[in-house]
């Protein structure tokens, strides 16, 4: 059924690994540095499908019955036996914003509405398919390192499987992700450093045999290459919604997994006739770590020197390897977003232009979005990743206090606008 | 293309009152104490479609090409001209517990998760339809009463739309709750009393023709007539997505609009021949004015004394007739939830045992589900109504620290459970 070969394959020198490979999920290539390895597919097994277009909407190969994003599976890195692990993710609406594609000077632009998913962040397509290959795999424990999405995201896929999960984060992330991250009955525990967190999850991979869920290479790689291929669906959901593929799609960028997931979702789909091309990938990167990269010419992406961000969940000194080849690939962009004023400004304008209040990371692509260079008749989607509500402190430090008032139209009068 | 009559109808008194009628939107029946005016359909006229059930699916009367929930438009109290205010609202996934239902002794248990909707609750499905009408009867302020999800809903879909938004909540509100409203661009103000703000709205819609997006009746009647029909389509989508109409619907109850719409839409398709009865609908009410008036036959439910509840989006005093009619007309019940400590533990065996970590308020209808006394061959659907998210604090109170340890398995061991 699904035209996963079982083969992993390194995004930097090709070398190809047969599965079952616990070892290097998370680890990235042996032979390269920060370069993941992902999926190798043979989309010519596909049976009895016939993707194309009809009557003006693409038709992908689809599986009936199955639940959330696994009506794709049969472009999914699992088993044909195993169970989709699923809590209804997926299928998030795309918005249309009118007024800022004028404002900009666009023929379109939409927002996939990722904060519409069962732990309301984008992070969950990653989750169910790696807790799906989890169950696969026979894996017990999962251990994840996150400051918050990733981790409540694979703390609730784990609840839903019955598996133990730890989660290791840091000191300094914001109280809601950490409760969060703990009402999913993950053990949560907090490491001094970045680096101290991948080393220890490299030893209970190694020395316990757990299954990590995000990655752990110093620099880093990318996280589970399963996982990844959750954000194939984004792509395969976005040419089913919108009239048209759209010409550039803008995607928040720490270490690029759902940049590279994206950008491998339309390759299957340009690969299958559906489409034809790729879109433009634009990465929006608080500190320009990839931005430099393709300026230069580089093949490794940073470390660039960071500051204190907003965009807490993607201000990495760092870029990928599979950011990288997502970006070129594509003839794609990145726009660093390094003002804080800015991205909160835009979270504002967004929420109330719009009616959509979205994480601070995931404004920054609006604010790359405007500084993208694209022509006046193109399209671009924005990946809106998250939920405001994970870091409500942020956005109430620019609004005023809510004035307690009498109970008069005189008293109204005097503190509305 | 609408069955809608244009009248509204007293759902106590039968009284038909013919729109526009600014001064009925949220101040109930003139005639009768707590009861609603609610929209009045005629499905007979509803052109060309065969509602029924092809190869074993419902097929509801759907309007193509229409965003979110106005694909039910034929069955919204809304014009055929106008253009519907949306965020891309319901769709929102059934998720099956079956460790719920084997510990209760159901065939079947699922929650429709409506934290899935644009602003994380069921309440943008009332602000969708509601701000709709606001747009086609040219309102240009409106007004809504809320201490949180509802006021977060008509914000947003107001900032859609373009229309001004003033919200009257209190001081005790969770500042989690204020912000969002706030984030939206609403002008937000707190009042002394629940009383005061109906009092207030009273006057504003009286003497500025503001429209009232929440009740103002004191005692309570319920919502924006429109607006409660928003509800309907949680029923629309539950016999879409189900393999069999469910038995029962477990709601958390204040006034009771979600309870009285959900029913509605029940009623039309059982008028349209797509069910053969309406499920049994059960009120989960944190302090049981509405358990009480069944159990002693009166025609107003409350008030009963109330005290401090984690669940305080629901917390009232007060039922009204919608929910009296919605329950007795259904073989229904209403089962109060007043134990904090166990909502809160109820709360957390969700997210740790299913990965669905709704608020406080939603959860009361697990807790009344328990309660309900339904038999070992019944099926039963819990509306998850909102997110956790909205208030983590009352969760984070009953979790632990977050450990910090040296980054070695050993000391990571000292703190694992
Ligand atoms: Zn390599
Ligand atoms: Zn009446």
């Amino acid at each position: 059924m699904s035209a996963y070969t079982g083969n992993l394959v390194c995004v930097r020198c090709g070398a190809v690994h047969p599965e079952p490979a616990l070892e290097l999920i998370g680890a990235g290539c042996p032979a390269c540095v920060g370069a993941n390895v992902l999926p190798q597919y043979d989309i010519n097994v596909l049976p009895g499908v016939r993707p194309g277009w009809s009557r003006g909407r693409a038709t992908l190969p689809l599986v009936d019955g199955q639940p959330g994003l696994f009506r794709y599976r049969a472009l999914l890195p699992i088993s044909d036996d195993v169970t989709p692990v699923s809590l209804g993710e997926g299928g998030t609406p795309v918005v249309e914003l009118p007024r800022l594609a004028d404002s900009i000077g666009l023929r379109g632009v939409w927002v996939k509405d990722e904060s519409r998913n069962p732990t309301w962040s984008y992070k969950d397509r990653l989750a169910a398919v790696a807790t799906t290959k989890a169950v696969e795999l026979g894996a017990e424990t999962v251990v994840v390192a996150s400051t918050g999405n990733h981790g409540a995201a694979v703390a609730a896929y784990a609840a839903r499987a019955g598996l133990r999960c730890v989660v290791l984060t840091l000191a300094s992330v914001p109280a809601t992700m950490k409760t969060l991250m703990q009402a999913y009955g993950a053990e949560v525990v907090a490491l001094p450093t970045p680096a101290d967190r991948w080393h220890l999850m490299g030893e209970l991979v190694r020395a316990r045999g757990w299954m990590a869920m995000s990655g752990y290479a110093d620099p880093p790689a990318g996280s589970h290459p399963y996982g990844v291929d959750g954000y194939k669906t984004i792509a395969y959901e976005l040419v089913e919604q919108l009239p048209a593929p759209p010409d550039a799609v803008v995607v928040p960028v720490a270490y690029g997994d759902g940049l590279a997931g994206i950008a491998r979702g339309f390759a299957d789909l340009a690969a299958l006739g559906i489409i034809a091309r790729v879109p433009r990938l634009i990465a929006a990167e608080p500190f320009g770590p990839l931005a430099r990269a393709l300026a230069t010419g580089a093949d490794t992406a940073g470390p660039v020197p960071v500051g204190p961000s907003v965009a807490f969940s993607t201000a990495s000194p760092f870029g990928t390897q599979q950011s990288l080849a997502a970006l070129r690939g594509s003839n794609g962009a990145a726009v660093a977003t390094p003002d804080n004023d800015e991205i909160m400004d835009a979270q504002l304008a967004l929420a109330g232009g719009s009616g959509l209040y979205l994480e601070a990371s995931s404004v920054t692509a609006v604010v790359a979005l405007r500084r993208a260079g694209l022509g006046p008749g193109e399209t671009a989607v924005v990946i809106g990743t998250s939920t405001g509500l994970k870091d409500v402190g942020a956005t109430a430090a620019r609004l005023g206090e809510v004035p307690v008032i009498e109970p008069t139209i005189v008293a109204l009068d005097k503190v509305l606008r």
